[in-house]
């Protein structure tokens, strides 16, 4: 498969009052440090960071043991620090040089041990010897420390000690909610997670999108209501399925899980199972005009949160519109997916895309003829007062769109059916609407 | 996109008692002259002509002022001349030269002007200097002449005498009907044109080739209804619409709009919006076996009066078989569109193929099995009474049609499904019912 | 169209215990040399071999005379022998020779006659000069021989004497019938026909790889019904339907025509009338993983019982998998397919390729979800305890199979839905069902 050509030209997101790339940059600065997991410290720290730049959004709860499903809400863990030190003294990798070096979820360590023994506890990645992988034990006790291979392939026999200052407690699961309410309760999910250490693209990219379409959504009236979801992957998403899914299925036409969106790699774009829902049609119209050239995923190669709302229990409109996908690219889940992996223009030509879906579904009304027959465009001022054989071009978009509005089509399909993009086609109706020709509902 | 190849043999229009081209180029001669408009003494004049070649035609009358849909009949147009004179008093063009002269539905007027202000009501195409434009203003207040490029060019400055004996009054707006009724209420609208002055493609091949259709279709009994219709463009059908709605939804099962039917250009389909009405399904089945080189259009490229019959709250099934499509070639709304632009073999083929697409829809009944299993053809005759693995192949289109005739297919699916022509299945099928092995429905 | 390469390893059918293709051959070597035909004794002689080898398969008999919808049961033909005698006295032809010499279901002759009358009575195919063709006469009174046309060819004038010992009298139809009963009674049909004279592909192969799958199906509880049919062609299935159309319509989920089983020649599959039944599903799935390269046909092409079974007023789900299809190699309906034409390796790769597919459909259950989300895998063993970026290949199909697990596919589709073979996707399933994480129904 080839790599697309991106689209290089930055949009001009303060035309639509939405930060920029450069803002969403200097959040990523300040998060990026912050070592995050399913719970914890790090998380109530992100948070916390992400509720002051938007306002309405809460912090939310949910105790450890409590049952979500076939799942349980795990105890929180604090980490302090952690190091490896050598035959000689000498700390090898340390917590504090890059949160990564300790492995996810590890449990509390301190002890001697020799060499043969820690290289059970040890992870790198030999075709990547530079570069200290992400590796994470949730579901199971253990501990370890992760390192370049080049550093291991460098060590000595001897004795070393192992230190990780951790430990497991009963307390809470967080995550951030954001209701943005409009004039329906028909509702839109965006959610994004906020569980992963010091990477940039998988993951801070996605909760500094959501930031600025939160901002963004919140700055004038909306048709839809928005439904933002900053949640620890997989536990989290199942955790606040588990207690709003009634509310979800009822409401949610259409949702999107926002990972990957910084960086910039070709735009890639994951369906949901069926790829035929509203989150599918709305995101593939907008792609269609302004990234034609993007990937297409199939929902086999799906690795985030959809895989729970799209769950066949649940089954919520749910795709996804990234950059560099998750697993397709060397620096995931490792150390090199840095800050430098990232960039303004990729961070800025996310929320643009998702600017444009958002409005895709604000505009996607149904529009339906109110006449028999084509409607006298002329009396209403609609139409060129003189025919000729020129003329007929000018009005052809205004009397398509008329043509095709049988009230079954929504106004994508409407858009699609004459062969226009909805951010044209939308105001040719509203237009047709205000002059009594078209209804729209 | 390349023009196909057109099938030259001239069809054999006689044995199915169809007038030739011939036939129809004289009745062209007859009316190429008369000015017709949206109403007036020139449409009246055409249908009066008309009617005389088809018993049980009629002519009706709507009254100016009559309210369709979002529209009102309009005033009726009277012309008796008009010319422009220059500084030198001589006259640079005259409407009894040729009606496209003045603009249609022009304003009276008799007035002296310099040359810049007529300008603005001069019209010609300078990208075809030597045609006449065809102009109309039929909903704004306008008058003008329209004159070859060519001739505008060289007016000089000074003085012009510009005279247009022409009046608007409430009367009527004239059409005209004929039903030919059938064995059943289910029917078969064509609809055609009659308010464009000369031009010979754009539009008298239309009402030519429905007038002998429409003496054809009398010749012997039919199963269906067929319901013709010479309307003035777009009003008139939008005032037929108003009046008979209820009727033709209810009955009308396919309908086609007649235009552009009389040169030799490129077999054209033009398709009804969803594209598979029996309209489509029997049009495209003909033209499949009779013009595989048919070139396609989409339902976007409209622009005769299945814009009414296929408005969503119309909604009829409707296409159109034509030649060279309006718009689509230069000749096109200019007096270059004469007598000489279409021929007897283009009318004699448009006939034809109308001829065969009528008879589809005579022919496609439903066909069912009367037995489980295969019926025994050989105690019917119908079979070789020695098998050998030649005499396979004689049986297949018939043992075809049996295995395919399940009652939920009409008989041009079944062509279709066993890969022939509804003009050789429909014999089969009949043959079948006689021996009482299927039964047509 | 390119003959496809064909899979030359030999299916190991004992490890499924089935009976090898050299079992099959010797079988193949008892029953050639008997005169079938649609009723007599040949047809007795080879239903009692075939009846020593299943257990609880029964032999049927239907009266001359019996109604079968458009049919009647033909009365039984009995063949003592026959030749052809030439003007000097010797036979040209003997039926001890070669069954296929008297053409089938001849009346009986006694008679001298000259060559000039005699030729209406013989057949041979001039563009194959060594074969004796298979021709009959079923429905119309009649005699005849087949001879190579080269023996023709040479005849002399004079006298000949034809002699055929045969008579029809009110006798039976026979017919084999095994049910081998499952766990439910919904039930797949297995049909074959036992009613061609000596030769091997069409039709020895099928009664053969038929048996061989009846000893299989009686090998192990089984969760679906089978019905196997050993039937003369065209009259035995539509009399077989005529008794029993109620209970299949009702029960059979799925069926096959087994003909043209024996060679080595490209799988071949010739689907429903529809395409898409679980006959059609099954076969498919199980070609596109075993034999991609397959030829397709259409049901147009169609030749045997199928035309009963798919008949619209039948229109049971059957479809047909072959080798070599008839009337697609020369050596079909005459002499030359005999037993050299066909091939243990032949006929076991069509008893593998049957076993697969009715694998296919005994374990076509429909999985579903138990747990709205992604079930934790983790706690029951069934996820790796550590994730690194490499471990998530490893659970990939796993979590694919739930995640499409949606109640409406079953694992047919499923298996498709997830690009993978059900034969491993299956016991996925099974593993998946006993954790509790899904239901199979």
């Amino acid at each position: 498969m080839s790599m697309p050509r991106q689209d290089q030209a930055t949009p001009s997101l303060s035309d639509h009052g939405l930060d920029s790339g450069d803002t969403l940059m200097a959040w990523a600065h300040d998060l990026f440090p912050i070592c995050r997991s399913l719970t914890g410290a790090g998380v109530r720290q992100t948070l916390s960071y992400l509720t002051n730049k938007v306002p309405g959004m809460t912090v939310k709860e949910v105790p450890s043991g409590t049952k979500a499903f076939d799942w349980t809400v795990p105890q929180e863990w604090e980490i302090g620090g952690g190091w490896l030190e050598g035959p000689d003294g000498q700390r090898i990798v340390d917590f504090d040089d890059n949160n990564l070096h300790v492995m996810g979820y590890s449990e509390g360590v301190d002890c001697r041990l020799p060499l043969e023994e820690l290289q059970q506890h040890l992870y790198s990645l030999a075709d990547q010897p530079d570069a200290i992988p992400y590796v994470t034990s949730y579901y199971n006790h253990n501990w370890g420390f992760c390192l370049p291979h080049r550093v291991r392939e460098s060590l000595k026999p001897g004795q070393y000690r192992a230190v990780i200052e951790a430990r497991h407690f009963d307390g809470v699961l967080n995550y951030g909610e954001l209701i943005v309410p409009g004039e329906t309760e028909r509702e839109v999910l965006l959610s994004t997670y906020i569980c992963h250490p010091s990477m940039a693209n998988n993951e801070l990219s996605g909760p500094l999108v959501a930031t600025a379409l939160a901002r963004w959504l919140h700055s004038k009236p909306r048709r839809l209501t928005y439904r933002l979801l900053f949640v620890p992957e997989t536990i989290g998403a199942i955790v606040y399925l588990s207690q709003h899914l009634e509310d979800l299925r009822q409401n949610v036409i259409a949702g999107y899980v926002l990972s990957c969106v910084g960086d910039d790699g070709p735009v890639s774009f994951l369906p949901s199972p069926s790829g035929n829902t509203l989150a599918d049609r709305a995101a593939e119209h907008v792609l269609a005009h302004h990234a034609p050239d993007h990937l297409r995923y199939s929902f086999l190669d799906r690795g985030s949160d959809e895989r729970q709302y799209c769950s066949p229990l649940v089954d919520l409109p749910v795709a996804s519109v990234m950059r560099s996908k998750y697993g397709t690219y060397p620096e995931y889940h490792t150390s090199l997916d840095d800050l430098s992996f990232i960039s303004a223009q990729g961070l800025a030509t996310s929320v643009d895309m998702y600017r444009r879906i958002l409005s895709a579904l604000e505009a996607n009304q149904t529009p339906a003829n109110v006449f028999p027959c084509e409607p006298q465009l002329g009396k209403r001022g609609l139409y060129p007062t003189v025919s000729t054989k020129d003329t007929h071009a000018q009005v052809a978009l205004m009397k398509n769109v008329i043509a095709y509005a049988d009230g079954r089509r929504d106004m994508i399909a409407l858009s699609e059916a004459v062969g226009s993009d909805i951010a044209t086609v939308a105001p040719i109706c509203r237009k047709l609407a205000d002059e009594g020709v078209l209804t729209l509902s």
